[in-house]
């Protein structure tokens, strides 16, 4: 006798043959019941409402400085290089993003298990958590283009096998966000809204899309309804500013023509309980350093530099 | 007896076969000497200051709906088609720019030369003034490019023959102008810095410059030192706002990857003291619709829908 075979239809379908509609997600952002923590309540209610919510001074300028010197290090890492996580500009070949930035810097890794930044993650997703992706992104003067507008949990959910929306960044800027340097725009509430987009995932995406996204990207359409409904809001604030922001929530950067560089790091916490699958697209796992398949909770760090 | 022969050295060389130093421009950047006028003495002094002034509730939103409904029917006018006064997008094919808009459209002809407006040209300029070039910008959502940074002095010198840096801009906004899609930005300041640029000038530039403009752009070691020495600012507002600012600020914009569009009206006035010469590039001069050789006053008109 033969067990049953269930089938479970993905909550969140993507990299579809035709458009489909948007629906409101089911899956809260909010995941913690938890009161206490260091994210204030308001915060909270905030972040769950918005998408996102930003905390200026997380970094001290003398923290920012030393992580500074630590990114101008890293981009010089053999490892990293060796491993494709070192992802260049098009055009100028400068350094765009590097990835998995916590597995070589010690320095990154204590950051991201500091107290303070590990439980603002665990409050809000309601359970132990895991890196998912960690990265530094560059955006040098002059010459950096942006990303176009997308949900990242719509990449992480196809690509990576990602259940549910129960992750969240936090990008810490290094540089001063201004509105004018190609700075984060974020349209709040948009992260209650899941999207559904249309093309059939390459092989290898990632190895395009992490230059220029064109797959998993919602038409002009969609943007223009969610930007009249939602607005946009930015990113801005001195270097050591934290924003915290759900898979979900729809975001995108323009180009920066000052001569003012951004940088920030960039860190993807994910709930244990939400630990990779298959990915949804029927493509192969993306490399280890853009999706982790370890969750092995992270265990907070005392008595680190950002202590 | 011939006449003594007598060489005037050019007080504003650009377009050199070498690098040349930055100097102090030595003309003012108000020539008016009376007080009274439609600009207030604060707003006077701050444009003085930093080569710019922000005028919100220029236009009524009834206004700026007229002004919208001529920009919609001008992008179907033939007669500036004709005329070569339409610049379209690299990429896309749609209008980036209109030209000559006052000559076909005695709407903004009307607009122009409405007491309060021409009377503000006059009271910088201090003394009558002519339209050296009138357009329409349009960047359209999503998918509108920059400008790169520029002084527009420096062109209009060296390719069009104006003598002194004695015009001003006008640029009324007809859409919002939000920190993030497109608005010009602008550096406080710069505008009493003249900035000798390299590289000859190849015939007919103005057919490439005004898709990307590569001739008469600081280098970017100059852009640097300028933006640290005197920031940048935006020209955000609601539709409706006006700047005016100097021939020699350095300005220019960002791409907008955002949904909403940007168009403005934008208007140089010169000085008819300051009437365009042969050009010091040594070029021929630009068509009409870029650089008016027609150096005859403005007069204002009452009764016009801007009353």
């Amino acid at each position: 006798m033969t067990a049953a075979h269930t089938t479970i239809a993905d909550p969140y379908p993507s990299r579809l043959s035709a458009p489909a509609d948007n629906f409101p997600r089911t899956h809260p952002a909010v995941w913690g019941k938890e009161k206490s923590g260091p994210f204030t309540p308001i915060a909270v209610q905030r972040y769950g409402n918005n998408g996102f919510h930003i905390e200026e001074g997380m970094l001290t300028p003398a923290q920012v400085q030393q992580c500074w010197s630590e990114v101008e290090r890293l981009q010089n890492n053999i490892e990293l290089d060796k491993m494709g996580a070192i992802v260049r500009e098009c055009h100028s070949g400068s350094v765009r993003s590097m990835f998995a930035v916590h597995e070589v810097s010690p320095l990154i890794d204590q950051l991201i298990r500091t107290p303070r930044i590990l439980n603002r993650a665990r409050q809000i997703l309601g359970s132990e958590v895991y890196i998912h992706q960690s990265r530094i992104n560059c955006m040098p003067g002059f010459s950096g283009s942006g990303f176009y507008w997308h949900s990242d949990f719509e990449t992480w959910h196809s690509e990576d096998g990602m259940p549910l929306p129960r992750a969240l960044s936090m990008s810490i800027a290094l540089t001063d966000n201004y509105p004018f340097n190609g700075g984060l725009m974020l349209m709040p509430g948009s992260h209650k809204t899941y999207i559904p987009c249309v093309g059939e995932t390459p092989k290898d995406n990632y190895k395009k899309s992490l230059q220029r996204q064109q797959i998993g990207v919602p038409d002009e359409e969609t943007i223009t309804k969610l930007a009249y409904e939602f607005g946009v809001e930015q990113f801005t604030g001195p270097a050591g500013s934290a924003l915290f922001f759900d898979s979900n929530t729809m975001h995108g950067s323009a180009n920066n023509i000052t001569p003012f560089p951004r940088a920030n790091i960039f860190v993807v916490f994910n709930s244990v309980e939400n630990a990779l699958r298959e990915p949804y697209a029927g493509t192969a796992p993306r490399p280890q350093y853009l999706g982790n398949r370890d969750a092995t909770p992270l265990t907070p760090v005392h008595d680190s530099p950002f202590d």
